[in-house]
């Protein structure tokens, strides 16, 4: 009677968090993380990311080269892992905000009338 | 026999990925979507989110109330969204790079090094 | 029959504009200066800016040393370079429409109504 | 005896910057304006200029209409007054800052390795 494997793998948003609790606590770093400052920190971190795209036209957008890609991933991950530490710090569920926040947006930009449409929800 | 029920819950990284991708073909908003618009939405929604912490002082950051909360896990959600747009249009696994950039940032930030300390890397 | 001295000093910002004209043109940056690229050019130089700021206190940020003060001076002056720019490429008149904006400003938060407070014109 | 008219006009940004006290002060904003909260508005500011960009494509962006500078001279008024309230705090000279760090600039980027070339300073 071979027991049917069970995925006992987290769930990865729950792991980083859960990663992310122990780094900052064993650098006892909780007295930088205010709400306030992790969101200021994922602006910064958004904004290194954004400059790698600063000067490039649309063609040169088109064709990312893995060296870049490598530096892109990174300041992705930099995002995402504070983005994670303020959900964290405010206790909010990220994925549910996620999914919530998708579901919202799909009622906000009804298929019909968004179609090939950049508009904001507001001018639709 | 009764088998053990299996997990088959997708991870919630790629759950989401997935549903962005139906979201946005449904609306043929790829052509929106290059990685410069996406990755300068990324810093628009992160500004929306820091705008909220603007003016309050630590200790009102300490106290911030259910409908507060509310708002930041939709500006959170927002960056999120954009976050795992940006990995998929550029073909990376999001969950990955951000685990392997906790692993750096363990070695720029060794624990005795940087305990209590806010310096940069760099700066150590 | 002493002439008066004239004044001919031409105003800062236009000054500083037309640096900056001779500046782009003798590099042959025009065509990386779309209004597109400046407007994120300017996003990017204010979160160089802001990340000096990430971790302090308030206490911290209340007693900023001159070596900190000419660093921040750099940064303040790379988002200033950029507004004028794009300013200049929208053939916009920076001086008058921060009057006006300050104009605008005085009847959104009538001194009553705003005195000692940081709500938003609209939650007043 | 017809005396040249002398031209007292201050330089806009100082005028600007005097204004700025006033408004402030009159609203008893002072305690608002710490140098890390003035940091991001300048940030938040920039975001929202920038979110006029967001979508549009580089055709549409040479081609702005009336309307949307108008809007588009707001936003960058309000980056430049957070701008010089910020270096007002921080008793810089504004002015001062900027032609230095266009000098500066000028020896970053020699004009002979820089032509037609958005390459960073340290890549060229």
């Amino acid at each position: 009677m071979n027991a049917t494997p069970i995925n006992t793998a987290k769930d990865s948003l729950i792991e980083l968090r859960d990663a992310l609790r122990q780094f900052a606590n064993e650098r006892d770093w909780g007295r930088f993380h205010s709400p306030k400052n992790l969101a200021i920190a994922i602006s910064v971190e958004a904004a290194e990311l954004l400059e790698h795209f600063q000067w490039l036209s649309e063609a040169e957008c088109a064709d990312i080269q893995p060296d870049a890609k490598a530096t892109l991933a990174e300041e992705l991950a930099d995002v995402l892992l504070y983005v994670l530490q303020l959900a964290d710090k405010l206790d909010l569920d990220l994925a549910t905000a996620a999914r919530d926040k998708l579901q919202k947006n799909a009622v906000k930009y009804p298929i019909e009338k968004s179609r090939g449409n950049s508009k904001k929800y507001n001018e639709l």
